[in-house]
């Protein structure tokens, strides 16, 4: 099962998973208007596979742009980036990829337009293909941190299906079960869109991962009970001191995994890092539409017309992270510094 | 709109509160299995509210049993009262509500059996009466504490729907809006069963209080957002000490409270405390079926036969309560001492 395949004939399959777990359908994608729709109605989502899925976007993109001069073809490819980057505005390895493509494309010295197309391909395939090393790299990393029989909470889906495929949390809890260690795992199931009960739990049954589903607001009593021994989360952009952005409900858990002194990790790669901000606070939170709230499956479960607030992200500040598990290692307090020199190396 | 209703012919009437708010629809109880039917499976639910069904159900029930001895009848009506009272093991309230209507029985000198049933219905009507005026009351002490144009969260429903009528909580919110205070609410959606979403954001747009849906993992957030003055919640049994079991997730709420700075308030007639028991760890903490996380409405939104872990309630401890909210006034630290007094006044 992998979350998106490219196709060689020119087309990108998607894993839809706003259907999971109840069908496994795919979308076939045939250019960068099919991804950015895809994006934006979270077929597919999570940081590092939305980042992926948009390089493929704009290789797409790059195929139809009928030019005979670089210039043209540079200007038409930049377009389109900008428009595949305002599908989702929290999550940065969607601008990161966009960024790492067209520094590739300008850096190639031929004029030849299909040669250029060419590049564009071969690097959002390594893209794809870095994203799963990466996440075994960091579950390699942070399974150390993990002791035997531990028993884990997490929220969301930071798993194969957030990624290119293993997953960055669940990376992490999939090599310390392949460690033998014997762990099991609480997962929230994380409304509005119950990424944790729809997609966690199944990739955890598919693992054969012991789990336990529970909704988001017995976290605390979870924790009081003594039930739970770790937190571990991924993360949606990570900023230069620290802060990170992840789905709602993150800050949350990383208040109560505190106040019940539990470890609280984030896993992500080093492409969800924006050096670019120097804290949380400038992170864009998306704000996503009432009905996600209000409906279910179509069907109303709140009176029709009520506001609704629906934050699809958080912000949790450094102070609330144990630490951040990356593909080059474990970045510990002080954040600002040690991020910065794992990015530089 | 009642929540519940005596009818003449002896019948209760209930709101079935599990349609609500997508059908207003009412069942009619005819005997005590009919009520207790209807409080397991959530047609009536909220502590007052299933007190004061129960002491009709048992009304119901006395009417049905067919003998001649006041002995036996009272042995049949303890006996109604026991399977009233295990059909649900969190809420003292229908313990207190049996006891209430046993001891009035006990205490009755008569030995005719239809004058007996009849003193057992003017105590039920009583419980019933004397729970709306207590809900007027604890608003009144609590409205007290709101400031001017407060933004409260609160957490399922503690409403006119959870009681006989006005409600706890959301008592004390109506009474700071019928005083002018400009308040608004934020409502915590309260997975599993939705009584945020479903019955309080109903509640407070028939009452005209300005109301936000939000879902449960949202409210740290909410508070870290500066957007949210003070929390008040209900409760299902507050013991000796003043910890006190409300819905699962009011624990999370009041940690993330304390953390944030925020008054955290529980609203609850005396009928609620269990003087019998020390501390919130003696609480019996029902648990509840998985199908009511793993499915909504009818349908799944799980994978099939995933574990999961489903408590009604959990418990707060009264470190993290400003404010116990009672009909006779607001109970403050320390509770052991103050809740005696007001309990023996």
């Amino acid at each position: 099962m992998n979350t998106m395949r490219w196709l060689e004939e020119g087309c990108l399959e998607l894993l839809d998973q706003s259907k999971l777990p109840l069908e496994v359908t795919y979308l076939n994608c045939r250019d960068h208007f099919d991804v950015a729709a895809a994006i934006k109605r979270l077929a597919v989502r999570g940081a590092p596979a939305i980042g992926a899925a948009a390089a493929y976007g704009l290789v797409l993109g790059a195929m139809k742009i009928e030019v005979y001069h670089k210039e043209a073809f540079i200007a038409g490819v930049e377009s389109i980036a900008r428009e595949l980057t305002a599908t989702r505005p929290t999550a940065v390895n969607l601008r990161w990829a966009m960024d790492r493509l067209l520094k590739k494309l300008r850096s190639t010295a031929t004029e030849d337009i299909n040669e250029l197309r060419a590049v564009l391909l071969a690097e959002a395939n390594l893209i794809y293909r870095e994203d799963i090393t990466n996440n075994r790299k960091l579950g390699a990393y942070g399974q150390a941190l993990i002791p035997v029989g531990a028993r884990i909470l997490t929220h969301c889906n930071a798993g194969a299906l957030a990624t290119a495929g293993y997953g960055t949390a669940l990376g992490v809890i999939r090599a310390a079960h392949e460690a033998g260690k014997k762990i099991s795992v609480y997962a929230d199931e994380t409304r509005p869109l119950l990424q944790g009960a729809r997609l966690t739990t199944w990739e955890m049954l598919h693992a054969r991962i012991p789990v336990t589903l529970i909704t988001d607001n017995m976290a605390g009593y979870l924790m009081a009970s003594g039930k739970v021994d770790l937190v571990i989360v991924g993360a949606d952009r990570i900023t230069a001191n620290g802060d990170v952005a992840n789905k709602i409900g993150t800050y949350s858990l990383a208040v109560l995994a505190q106040v019940h002194n539990l470890p609280f990790y984030v896993a992500a790669p080093l492409s969800t890092v924006d050096l670019d901000l120097a804290s949380g606070e400038e992170i864009p939170i998306e704000e996503r539409e009432s009905v996600e709230v209000t409906h279910l499956d179509g069907r109303p479960v709140a009176p029709a017309g009520v506001k609704v607030w629906n934050p699809a992200f958080d912000v949790t500040p450094n102070r609330l992270i144990t630490a951040i598990i990356t593909e080059r290692g474990v970045i510990r307090r002080p954040y600002l510094k040690n991020m910065q020199e794992v990015m530089s190396i």
